[in-house]
């Protein structure tokens, strides 16, 4: 680790007109990170873009090799294709890259980082820095808490994931087919497979030979590497279902002790980064609506499962762009 | 059992102008049952309407104590309060009743029945016959042959269920909503405890003491009588989406015997009223815009779980208003 000791740091946002970008700079300028220069990149078809940060307007730059020079932390969200390519030549250029693609995850060299969780990873780092699958991150706010607490064995887990986790043209096409549905004319797919609007899709990201998907594997394989867990399991579902913003995640957790609700429910209420919302009898309980656009994932439904020993039966929402991308990349740079 | 003998029957059917009802009546017409005489009974509001079956024009005629004299078949779909009241007077008047209310499912003189299941158990009626929960019935119709392959032991699952399941009622809202949230005004919600346009409700129906709804613990408790297996355990978080018909299930199961996704796929393509949809790489999976309106239901993302022992991952789909409800109600009547 190269410690940064400065006062205010040189910050490159790549990816900046997209989704998480436009999170990460709200996010910034939300928590008053020191930024003393502000790098704005992306393609070529975004330059000369201006977009607003703390009041003053930021002219967006191509994205090039030589993009990084004098810059202290890169931040990457356009994608791992961009990741594979630039942030080599980022980390050579002196900067710390804070990755949100799963290009280095899995990376032995490269720590996989969830502040409330493995913050001391960061000290490990040789210039990269990975930002966990959003989907994980949401339900580790969550399992990772109850796992100091009773350790956890496996998880079996079903997903509800909102559309901007594909990106605003995933956003446009659900609202393309919300607006035709009520037309009576043909819904247009061109981001997803099939028609999103009144539809569940029982796919996100590409398949692998067993069966799973890409997306589904990294709730067993970044959970792993963030709980410092190598024997954790994890079967997941994950489903993509038309809501606009923040994901929802249904699980039932296996652990080594015993556990009880109580206790349950007075480790979560005091996990950082998290709220407890859980009182049925009141209809209260997390839901995406809910959790959008808010830092904290909420987490509730918590109950003893009926079908296993020392098993726990839970339900956590998140917003994907904060906790699960924005809001960790941004708490990891305050490590450094 | 009183058998059934007549060349054609004659039918009431309550709740008529619901939407289990209107299903109903196409299902009769469909398959073409028998129907000699049919009364449509419905609340005193309902009265007067016409509903055409087979091209005639049936009046609806108010529920009342005496409607059931001289009636063979009497199907109820008019929720619970209704059934609870009216299916012992339709049973003394001499008609076998077939209920789609959840009051005598649990009832051990009153067989639950899916006839690709346990429809020898038609023979032990009394006079009441129970039509099984829709999340439960679409959940079985894969479950079940794979239990006569492997012999099932536990499941852990989560639906994602459609307002129809609710009634009209909730269509209009989720319509409603969706028409709101597009000209930025606010949902009104009604038949729900919170929006469900654009959000997922981790509730349907209300809770128990220990945590779990009534609809997620049907499974469990449905699921046994059904299948004869009383150690049958069922952990499940049943959510709500904004999806208009047809419900959907991520299921993980857990077997006595060895598992192989091979095998499992030829049971599950032989099996009565499914179809098997697994062709992930051409993107081919079962969804509820596809399933909706289709008799059978539809099994597919087949593949060995991996955090279990002998256990197998699948999604199943299903037109929860059909196989959920009419269509396994007229099976019933079939069997009779």
């Amino acid at each position: 680790m190269r410690p940064l000791v400065r006062k205010s740091y040189r910050i490159a946002v790549v990816g900046a007109t997209g989704a998480v970008g436009a999170e990460l700079l709200a996010v910034l300028e939300r928590r008053g990170f020191p930024v003393a220069n502000l790098r704005l990149l992306a393609s070529a078809r975004s330059v000369g873009k201006k977009i607003t940060f703390r009041g003053d307007d930021v002219r967006v730059e191509e994205l090039r090799e030589n993009s990084f020079g004098e810059m202290d932390i890169a931040f990457f969200s356009a994608g791992g294709d961009i990741s594979r390519k630039f942030v080599p030549l980022a980390r050579d250029a002196g900067a710390v890259v804070i990755d949100n693609s799963s290009v280095f995850r899995m990376d032995p060299e490269v720590p996989l980082v969830m502040p409330e969780i493995n913050g001391a990873d960061v000290a490990d780092h040789r210039g990269i820095i990975a930002n966990p699958n959003c989907t994980t991150a949401v339900t580790l706010m969550a399992l990772y808490p109850l796992h100091l607490a009773f350790g956890v064995r496996r998880i079996f887990a079903s997903s509800y994931q909102a559309v901007s986790g594909t990106g605003a043209r995933a956003i446009a096409e659900l609202k393309q087919q919300v607006a035709a549905a009520h037309l009576n004319s043909p819904a247009i797919a061109e981001v997803y497979p099939h028609p999103i609007a009144f539809n569940v899709l029982p796919q996100v990201d590409s398949f692998l030979p067993d069966g799973y998907t890409k997306e589904e594997m990294k709730m067993q394989h970044e959970g792993r590497r963030i709980m410092h867990l190598p024997g954790f399991l994890a079967s997941v579902t994950c489903v993509r279902v038309p809501v606009y913003r923040a994901h929802s995640v249904a699980v039932s957790a296996e652990f080594a002790r015993p556990v009880s609700v109580e206790e349950a429910r007075d480790v979560l209420a005091k996990a950082p980064g998290l709220d407890l919302l859980d009182e049925p009898a009141r209809n209260i309980y997390p839901m995406p609506l809910q959790a959008a656009g808010k830092d904290n994932c909420q987490v509730g439904r918590v109950r003893l499962d009926c079908a296993m020993q020392n098993g726990l039966a839970f339900w956590v929402s998140g917003d994907q762009l904060l906790k699960g991308a924005a809001l960790n990349a941004v708490q990891i740079a305050e490590l450094l």
